[in-house]
């Protein structure tokens, strides 16, 4: 395996670039929108990111952790707003770690600026895959502004080219399970700008939400002091998209449910009305692999609803992962490496689009309801007393590197046991005392 | 409503177009391959077919049923062939009714004949559909021989282009959810040739199986007095395609398992060696339908696996219903029609996809299981004693149009009833007694 090509210049094809530059190969990156460091190909269609650790993780292995970090904004806890504006703030550990905002568009530029420092690695923009021939790894390309086209020989093709990858439907025409299910929310990307004098007009080490049930707004902190906020709402029915028709249908809407995110929005209606809205997709599939030629890596394989926050963490845990595979079994034998790092990942990017649809539930709806936040307090509790015992879910999935699939089981045990902790008499006082302590502890040993 | 074009001249396709015709619309098919009536487009990779009641409702609704009566072959009865070679008969019903054998090939020659009689329906062959613009309902065609292209606008696009539709792969890209699953099993087709004189070498009027649990034989007559056998087995593991590499391997597998029918096979190994291995896809998704310009019918829209044999019969009654729905609710407002038929048929597709799936167990594994023929002889006299409260589930499936959603759950209902039947002590002897009877009677009232 020497030359290699991959497909899609986002964030996941820029991080395996480096990646692959580092073990000696020569890399070949085609990426059919133009380079977003010379244009703004992002423009109002992203929601923020989030890097959590598994995402700092295959940053560092990497070596591009760094150079990630300055562009960075720390984010600590939720902060639910109510219908009256109430805030209330949800630490996401007990030790105060963090994940970390992040624009989209910023991200793909510094990584595409690391990949370009190896002479090994090569950036092609405007190039278009219009087929793969699987079998012999051969890939064509067209070039949007000439029209012309080019066919690219490799030793693998790595298919980073996002959730309606075109490598995946080369694929699909063989023994291939595939499936893509959108869900009824759309997204609308909705900015909150700084005050004039630059300062943030909420906390920005919190993620703000807005939790109606049926449907939230969220914001993230920009660099900038400014927020990027995103409204997701069932695309038909009683609260949706469609049934905002004009500007006074938004301000009634707004009025009646996220009052007090207003004065912070002076431009909203025409935000709102300029801004794209976009529907959200989960795609499974299997194998993520062709023979020792091809391997799908990110969204391609597994594009995911964006609540927990983890797709693009799960897309660099791929590329840390394929990486540790070469390492271990040497780049001799690409198919058993390629079948390993199937066998590891599909799972995974089962589970982690399960977990997000879960945490959909859990931001638009469970932030808001006191038997949520007692169980978050228990769970804080336990661990601060065992901590070689009880790790939450959210910690799992976030402040560790333990696969998706082990959390998931985990968490699955935690909301048995949960369950029956909560269906205690007087819970509500005794929560922190020795008999809900030892029921968890005589649960654990028993599950 | 004036012009419709479908994508698409096979089975539904030539139906749906003799059912426009008689509405009055002019209808352009399309179709990639060549004329069937004038080349072997089928040669060796089709499974015989079978009509069903519903597929007869259909047929009878375009006023084609007589033409294709006279190609068919009926059949009565389940015939299964055990290690030994022992034969036992099993009746569809307790009333001697049929299901029809007939050839994909003949069926579709018959079909197209039949459409073309209409003056206002155009066949095209060789022409592949490359595009589908679906708010204008424009269809663009390459012509394969001369490598010309088409451009064809209509009020109305009918994709009846099978489980890999060109129709459905522009859908995709807007909300549109989709899976495609491989099962494991592969199937190939072994003809059984005639006896010297003509004459059938096995029961004509039975559907032959050699149920062997992870795998199985079947055979469905011709009108020749030969038989079209397929073999569905795994494609990798034990008892698989994989395993059988040369004739030796395939003459121990034969002698193994299916050994009474190795004199009726001189040419197996010729046959085995040169004919394709298929594999087994089931497609669901949903919408069926874009505003009031496409629908896919058909196996574009639920792809099945082959096991009760109502792949086709479902894409009939798609027509039907679509063509009941015309006439009900006019052509006025085609939106409406298309939702409409939407609303009625994904239930009943998702519904026989997974009957067919349960069909399969039942063929391979159950069908040689006595308590699963103890259970088919107490079904058979309860329905003979209250034909009223009771029609077994394949009953419902093959002899009734009843949905098949509505069947599926009354099937479901039958097994928790037969469950507890059979729990009966002593239901071996008293299977025909009034105690059973007085149960079963109980319990459906229950139910």
């Amino acid at each position: 395996m020497k030359h290699v090509t991959i497909v899609g210049g986002g964030l996941v094809g820029s991080l395996l670039a480096v990646y692959m530059a580092r073990r000696g190969m020569v890399v070949n990156v085609y990426e059919r929108r133009p380079d977003p460091r010379e244009n703004d190909v992002y423009g109002g269609r992203s929601i923020n990111l989030v890097v959590s650790h598994r995402g700092w993780t295959a940053l560092r292995g990497a070596g591009v952790d760094q150079a990630v970090r300055e562009i960075t904004v720390p984010v600590h806890a939720r902060m639910t707003h109510d219908r009256e504006g109430h805030t209330t703030r949800l630490p996401y550990s007990i030790d105060n770690k963090a994940i970390h905002s992040v624009s989209r568009g910023e991200l793909n530029c510094r990584l595409l600026t690391e990949a370009e420092k190896w002479p090994n690695v090569h950036l092609h923009f405007d190039h278009r895959c219009v087929d793969v021939h699987l079998d012999t790894a051969t890939c064509t390309f067209t070039h949007d502004r000439s029209g012309g086209s080019v066919v690219v020989n490799g030793d693998v093709v790595f298919g980073t080219d996002g959730a309606f990858s075109a490598v995946r439907q080369e694929m699909m025409k063989g023994r291939f399970n595939f499936s893509q299910e959108y869900i009824e929310h759309d997204y609308k990307e909705i900015a909150f700008g700084p005050n004039p004098d630059g300062s943030p007009r909420m906390d920005p080490q919190c993620l703000h939400i807005w939790p109606r049930q049926k449907f939230m707004m969220m914001g993230l902190a920009n660099l900038d002091g400014g927020f990027t906020g995103t409204l997701f709402m069932p695309h038909a029915g009683e609260h949706s998209f469609e049934r905002i028709k004009d500007e006074r249908d938004l301000m009634d809407f707004f009025q009646a449910h996220f009052a007090d995110a207003i004065p912070m929005l002076p431009d909203l209606k025409e935000q709102y009305f300029r801004n794209h809205q976009s529907s959200l997709v989960i795609v499974r599939c299997d194998p993520w692999v062709h023979k020792d030629k091809v391997a799908l890596v990110g969204d391609s394989a597994h594009a995911i609803v964006p609540f927990y926050g983890e797709g693009m963490n799960a897309g660099f845990e791929d590329c840390r992962v394929l990486n540790d595979l070469f390492d271990r079994m040497g780049e001799g034998d690409v198919g058993r490496v390629l079948d390993a790092y199937n066998e590891a990942r599909v799972v995974n990017g089962n589970a982690i689009a399960d977990l997000s649809l879960r945490n959909f539930v859990e931001m638009r709806d469970l932030v808001a309801d006191p038997s949520f936040i007692l169980r978050k307090k228990i769970e804080g509790h336990i661990q601060r007393r065992h901590p070689d015992k009880w790790l939450p879910l959210y910690s799992q999935v976030k402040f560790t590197d333990i696969p998706y699939v082990d959390a998931w089981n985990e968490g699955l045990r935690h909301d048995r046991i949960m369950e029956e902790v909560l269906a205690m008499p007087n819970i509500e006082e005794q929560w922190d005392g020795e008999a809900v302590e030892k029921m968890v502890l005589t649960l654990l040993d028993r599950a």
